[in-house]
């Protein structure tokens, strides 16, 4: 059975205090990449991230994009015919704002009741700072790796990464690796180490629907022009059965059955139906029959209403007959849906569905593809067992609702299959106010990064 | 058959440059009532009528309320057991804003083409104006006038009347009368005069739908969490259906059928579809199915969306699982339909088909009774019988498809039947800039109210 290598682990431990130190100088960089004003601190954070790198003993270099900068570090001394393997993360942050809602300020970096609290504790600079101090205890305590290892950090995850997948595919063979790490997630519950399986993807919509050329007296014109907001109600009214399945035309077709070993796991994970729905505080839980809570969130798509406009909104009555309403509305999508695919059948059913007198258009905002690991092979296996060795027991796999748009970018430049696997956990309010990560899963995954560098390294040939 | 006393039409054709001089005069103070700023003005524009009024030979008083001050002016040298009529208006009008679309300044009347623009030409102070001239006419040519009149301007028409009724109730007996004449309508056509046999009521309601306690991340919950938003627009689709009908049980139990002589009055009325969807700017003309565009607009209940607001409404994208989704809903009425019910039906209603997972809540913001006009009797004779001598053809019968509150308070605090005589016309921007009145029509209305004084004298016993 695999264990922590014993030089490692001491190298961490006596290291400790001072890993501790450098990880609050690194959280204390208010590095918010949303505001302009704090350009100069993200600035820093990327110079600090490269420090950080050489110290560890792999080559840094900072390179400027037309937002934030990339950081790339490296270390390419395994031997010919190793792995060369990537690690992502960002040291970018949130905004910390509402600033009064935090117990400690958001950027002085507090410890109580083994949680550090900070603004990019967990999100992601605590995840990124433990691979460089993985690399470090390797590099330190024996001088190499058993991979080469490229580290890429960039500083615009939190508003878009719009300059990424450009600075990826401009430095495609530089960066060429067999396999991705990222830490940017987190664990399902704690001592229960995870590796993702599957991210969502998207398809956002607006729609608006026209009706009258402005606003007209609803006394004067009502009951013989078409009112576009009822237009667009018995339009959104059509996307679901009442089975809770989606009801646009085509809209399953291309969505993959999930392995039965995966589903059985996901039934077996420690979920309580009722603490969900009591954290999101509805009146009940809903969703498409037939499937898990775990199920609807991960393995199956939806479409939701994220906004809605039209008319008087303000307190008390106008007796207006809007000129038009508008609905944001995206579709969470499940491999092997295709963004494209989905603004075609979406834009299909609407002009099939909206009534005469009103016009009704589409207009896909932005999408993602969904993204499933290949939950097998030597990458896949050599992270089980730095889990398990590490946290004592075995991973389980679980899914993520959301979108992390980059891993698809990572998959379809770099062909290379992608590891998440994070140490967060529930609650830690990564973009609210008292954002906190776990010191024991912080230095615990720390060990299991330690760990797995060796357990990729059995899988070079 | 009737024609326009010489000796009224020869006086106030003697005295016409003097008439429009003092009209332009009230239609120079800005009694703006929505506007604090314009408290003086509104309060100079009451004294200006009591003063109108007294010039006119009435007796006339100033009344505070809370709000805008009551004008009433007075003339009871009547002989004993004749009639009392009571003439309603009001002097405040609508804001003049935007101000840059106005060709010459709000204030500042101005004839162009036979039309005088002014805020306030034809809502209402021209039309007020012109019943205190057709009085002034008979005290000043005869002395006297067949009936008691009353006359009572009121300063907050256009912004909900909120202290008539009260100052009425109060009132009661003074203003006791057996007949109710107001003029704050249009006319169906230029040289068509109307009587109006019916004004819809309304019952203004606010729907809302509360889901999870706060905002969530659509990706981390979406499609196990009912969407307050989609939970809205599926309520709001069972308000018709497919033929336009409203489908809420109940809802036309109290729609009283209309006599066929009106119905076929109201067919024979020169009325274009197509200009009337092309100056609505609509697509296509809707509605509920077996009934003409003026039924469905004077005849026949709505159930409008008047506004909708959930989750995020700004540019682009943001994946939100909205927490509320609010629609503004209001229901157009037609006698005798009572807002009350109407509530109860709706509430009912709304109860019956919102989805689990989702609190649906409705409060009925305000409600106002439809009204429908005794189209026989010796009030209408009269009037049918002036009008036709001042404008030389028949008026018309027609409806109105907004609402007029204080019309309803008259019929149910004074329980007198109300007439309801405009002489707007189609287009006239009421309560937009350029608003205008016919002078022809203003000239021509004077002399048919001055005729409908002697007419009514004719039915006093």
């Amino acid at each position: 059975m695999t264990v922590v290598p014993a030089d490692l682990d001491a190298y961490l431990g006596a290291h400790d205090a001072r890993i501790t130190q450098e990880l609050f100088d690194f959280l204390r960089i208010p590095s918010v990449s949303a505001r302009s004003e704090h350009d100069v601190d993200t600035a820093h954070a990327a110079e600090w991230t490269a420090a950080s790198l050489r110290a560890a003993g792999l080559e840094a270099t900072v390179h400027q994009t037309a937002g934030h900068p990339v950081v790339v570090g490296e270390w390419r001394g395994a031997p010919a015919g190793a792995q060369t393997v990537l690690v992502y993360g960002h040291y970018d942050v949130q905004p910390a704002e509402p600033l009064e809602l935090w117990t400690s300020p958001a950027f002085e970096p507090t410890v109580r009741d083994g949680r550090l609290y900070a603004r990019g504790s967990v999100d992601d600079k605590g995840q990124l700072f433990l691979h460089i101090k993985a690399l470090e205890a390797h590099l330190a305590v024996r001088g190499k790796l058993p991979c080469n290892v490229i580290v890429l950090a960039e500083g615009e995850e939190e508003v878009g990464s719009a300059h990424l997948a450009p600075f990826i595919e401009a430095n495609a063979q530089r960066l060429a690796c067999d396999a991705v790490v990222i830490s940017d997630s987190a664990m399902f519950a704690p001592g229960l180490p995870s590796i993702l399986s599957s991210l969502r993807g998207l398809a956002y919509f607006e729609i608006n629907v026209q009706g009258p050329a402005q606003d007209l007296h609803s006394g004067s014109y009502g009951g013989a022009i078409v009112n576009p907001a009822m237009a667009l109600a018995r339009i959104l009214s059509t996307f679901h059965d009442a089975s809770g399945k989606i009801a646009i035309p085509g809209f399953y077709d291309a969505v993959a059955e999930w392995p039965a070993h995966v589903r059985t796991q996901m039934k077996s994970l420690p979920f309580d139906d009722e603490h969900f729905r009591a954290e999101a505080g509805s009146p009940a839980l809903g969703g498409e029959s037939g499937y898990t809570v775990l199920e609807r969130l991960w393995t199956r798509p939806t479409c939701e209403v994220n906004g809605l406009l039209s008319g008087y909104t303000g307190e008390g009555a106008k007796t207006v007959l809007p000129a038009r309403a508008m609905a944001k509305v995206s579709c969470r999508l499940v491999p092997d849906q295709d963004p494209a695919e989905i603004e075609r059948l979406m834009k299909a059913h609407v002009a099939n569905v909206a009534p005469a007198g009103v016009t009704a258009t589409v207009t896909h905002l932005h999408g993602g593809r969904p993204w499933r690991a290949e939950l097998n092979g030597p990458l896949f296996d050599a992270a089980r067992r730095a889990l398990a060795a590490a946290f004592g027991t075995e991973p389980v796999i679980t899914g993520e609702g959301g979108s992390i748009p980059v891993v698809g970018d990572f998959a379809r430049i770099l062909h290379a299959p992608v590891l998440l696997v994070g140490f967060g956990l529930p609650g830690e309010n990564a973009h609210a106010p008292d954002e906190w990560m776990s010191m024991e899963n912080f230095t615990t995954g720390m060990r299991a990064i330690a760990t797995l560098w060796d357990e990729l390294g059995v899988q070079t040939p």
